[in-house]
């Protein structure tokens, strides 16, 4: 985990007194993504698992649709004053017939042409855009199952535990076994790194799977579930508006406030299946 | 507060059986900041203050100065599917004589010609932009102000109290006056909206003043406090690398876990003074 931690020497004030010590401080770096060599994106990220990143920032966006549609990716010969490689701009070749993004995906998700920049405008360019909605996927997770996820989460923020300061997003069956976690300082990046490693292990669309997140869901982690084809989106705190408009929309189960044996279910609760925590109760 | 917060009916889900009723959700809608009818940016954003946050988001991009140099500010007629004005489209004239910001500003601060994307360039650039550098602000902040101040922020956070889905930002006078707070579903706009207040208050470059926020402290945060001048800014959790590298190099002073009566100093620990509460200690 080299690169995802960072020491520095931080003074430590209290009322009893101030003493410095050498503390772990999350490493934050830009990454620039590059697609056929031509610049399309910046993000202030984690260093590590950026080929997921890639993959799951460009399937989220809508400029692929599985592993296939990536013929390779590949760090830039981008150095540093003292003639380093920075290993922070990653350029991802498309495969013939894949198009290109026309557009700086910015404004992907906020503007159509019908109705200017509104949330409805949002809503409907996820719509249009993907590829795998959770509409019609039938799991049913068990209450018990979820309520317990954030948990198990945690136990799994190696990074967080040194150092406070990330954000962490993991993915799990229907049982609540963990696929995979990632974290980052950024929580769109911890997502994407999550649903990346999907599409590299052929798992788009992620029919039957958890998404949970650390903190708060917002319209684009929202976006980046329904992209993925993910039914069920938990999380430890609130959502905002648009994210259960959008999870309300397209069939996506969204789960908030997971924590000390509860939750709040603002979208689609019919896959939360209470039956065996009621009869055992 | 009327488009800060939406209603949305919500299953709660506990061991003691579940329940319907409506909740208070912060609200988030996208706004496209225009700057002489040319699009610029898209953010996901809480609506309200959107002139302050268009203020504090070009002033901390290194586009405006001070409050002279924007000539106006007005919603554009950016009409939704029933003809109402979605009043999430601004455009802001420069005054004459202005630069306009000649390509995306994303870039801005993450890439210079010298050495590619790396940590170093992202604060190279803050060096080259910044107008008002704090490091020779010799303002002095009793502790024992300071590490009241995140409690303050907090107590004055009306949405988050209701919802729970709002990052907040502060700023503070060197005896820990509340000057503004500011709301939003993102922290880069909260803190936009407080540095924009100032700008729009003629409080640039922002002197002797304390931007305390609720969360965690990015690069991105720390470079529009840098970009504002000013020399205290406190946070609530963890700072990331490239934070600590920013403060550290332009003379930020930089607190962070500022909870339960103790903090930790990053940089610039010198203008915390802590006479005062050894002395009564």
């Amino acid at each position: 985990m080299g690169r995802l931690i960072a020491r520095r020497p931080v003074l430590r004030l209290g009322p009893t007194g101030d003493r410095t010590r050498p503390d772990s401080i999350a490493v934050e770096e830009p990454l620039e993504l590059r697609v056929d060599g031509k610049p399309l994106a910046v993000t202030m990220r984690t260093p590590g698992h950026d080929v997921e990143l890639a993959h799951g920032f460009l399937h989220t966006e809508g400029v692929i649709g599985s592993v296939d549609d990536i013929r390779d990716a590949r760090y830039c010969d981008s150095r540093d004053d003292e003639g380093r490689n920075t290993y922070n701009v990653l350029d991802v070749g498309l495969s013939p017939g894949v198009p290109p993004p026309v557009t700086g995906v910015e404004r992907n998700f906020y503007t159509t042409s019908s109705c200017g920049v509104c949330g409805k405008a949002s809503l409907d360019a996820v719509r249009l855009k993907t590829r795998y909605s959770p509409a019609d996927d039938q799991v049913r997770i068990p209450y018990d199952v979820l309520v317990g996820l954030p948990d198990a989460l945690r136990a799994r923020q190696q990074v967080f535990d040194r150092t406070g300061g990330l954000h962490a997003a993991g993915l799990f069956t229907a049982t609540g076994e963990l696929l995979v976690v990632r974290e980052d300082v950024g929580r769109h990046n911890a997502v994407d790194k999550v649903i990346g490693w999907a599409v590299l292990n052929n798992q788009i669309p992620a029919r039957s799977r958890i998404l949970i997140v650390s903190g708060r869901t917002s319209f684009e982690l929202a976006q980046k579930a329904v992209m993925a084809g993910i039914p069920v989106l938990g999380a430890v705190s609130a959502p905002s508006s648009l994210a259960v408009d959008l999870a309300d929309e397209s069939g996506l189960t969204l789960a908030g406030f997971i924590r000390n044996g509860s939750m709040n279910v603002y979208a689609h609760p019919d896959r939360i299946d209470v039956s065996a925590a009621r009869s055992a109760g």
